[in-house]
């Protein structure tokens, strides 16, 4: 459960300057790993190493997918950082108020999202994170540089790991001090919310609930409401029951129906 | 005695896209006085004006000087940052603990000094500061970029001239700090949502999910789930929508087959 449990994610990143910057100020804070979802640039070319210096490794070992939904498959905490305003309906959070809760994880793989350098995250990625991070910055100039808004962030949470000790002390207790411990409050992996949001629009459509046209922006609604309650594994398992006892019903009276 | 009252200091800096980020991330945090003593880089070159971007009035406003001792002629309050330990005798402090200090000038100007990109600053440009700062960072890297130094260490400055009240932004969006002043994100009153529970059991006692004698324990789960989220109206409109369509759609199907 320490900072170096964090990813980095970069979605679409277009600088190499900019991802070389990145991994060094990783380094400097203790966060080694780093994910880049479809990078519009070269990782480890000239430019990008120029900046990394001796964070080359960071690069060297960086993971690339293809979504962002797939850089969030083991993960259990998310939060995405959004400079600028969307018309999603959600708390923005300052970096002091929000990461500490990336370290809480109890050993799971955390995530910090962070968008393009010119558009930052489209509302459907931003629904993929349960919690969302502005960094505050002056109403004269508000777009803050990818790599100095990644050195903002990982500069918060070394500070918040320093001072609740959770990168240091070996031998404290987590069972007495983080209740994500107990199994029944686990928190869902993110892989599995994000099957259960695909059946869900599956039946959603199947009943007549939802429209092929309006299914995605009905869904969002869905995503937010619960990822603002950030399920628990045993909460999912209660919903998924639900949705398979529904087309379980469906289909029966559909056969009983057919006899 | 507000944050634009900090001038940032380059000793000799050598890197112009390092020189253009320092100038965009002072912008962003509000500084905008720059002051570069003997600089090895073309401070209004290509790259320093593309990294700067939109901060490049401050690459043209920066003051050139050949010495810290002039830099520093009319400043009251000075730091100096240090990456590497030196053999001074002096305290170092951290960001958050000595930075709010160069807010205490009471519209005087304060100075935040930052030395060469390899060697930082000499002794003797050292002493001509009554503080020094070190941002703490990880043991294998500790050499952080330039740029990502005066990052942190300007928005620590906000961070803190936000928290004295000495650097209100004016154009700040109060529906962002608090969700709850938007109408769509209005909470639904309890009395409604407790008709959507009741309604939910009774159809899930309908389709077999529960059972009499576990339905209250079942049900416990999902008002904790759904408390925890705390339900906006809107949401809640659309859960009872998905309650009506299926039962419609289990109904329908019951009476093609009653036909």
């Amino acid at each position: 459960m320490g900072i170096s449990e964090v990813k980095i994610i970069l979605v679409e990143p277009a600088g190499p300057l900019n991802v070389g910057s990145v991994a060094r100020v990783m380094k400097n804070f203790g966060l080694n790993q780093l994910v880049l979802v479809n990078p519009q640039c070269d990782h480890l070319g000239d430019e990008a190493k120029l900046m990394a210096v001796r964070a080359k490794d960071i690069l060297e070992t960086a993971v690339l997918v293809d979504t962002l939904s797939q850089a969030l498959q083991e993960c259990r905490h998310a939060i995405a950082t959004t400079g600028i305003d969307h018309d999603l309906n959600v708390a923005i959070e300052s970096p002091r108020t929000a990461l500490p809760w990336l370290l809480e994880t109890a050993g799971q793989p955390a995530a910090l999202i962070f968008g393009r350098e010119d558009r930052g995250l489209t509302n459907q990625e931003l629904n993929y994170a349960q919690r969302f991070v502005r960094i505050p910055s002056c109403s004269e100039y508000t777009s803050l540089n990818l790599a100095s808004a990644v050195g903002v962030c990982c500069y918060e949470l070394s500070q918040s790991a320093d001072l609740s000790g959770s990168n240091k002390s070996p031998t404290q207790n987590p069972l007495s001090e983080n209740p994500l411990s107990d199994p029944l409050s686990e928190l869902a992996p993110l892989g599995v919310v994000e099957s259960y949001y695909q059946q869900l629009e599956l039946l959603l459509l199947d009943i007549g609930f939802l429209f092929p046209h309006t299914a995605s922006s009905r869904m969002e609604k869905f995503r937010q409401l619960y990822n603002r309650a950030q399920l628990r594994t045993q909460e999912l398992a209660m919903l998924r029951g639900i949705l398979r006892q529904v087309k379980w019903s469906l289909r029966s009276k559909n056969n009983r129906q057919d006899l």
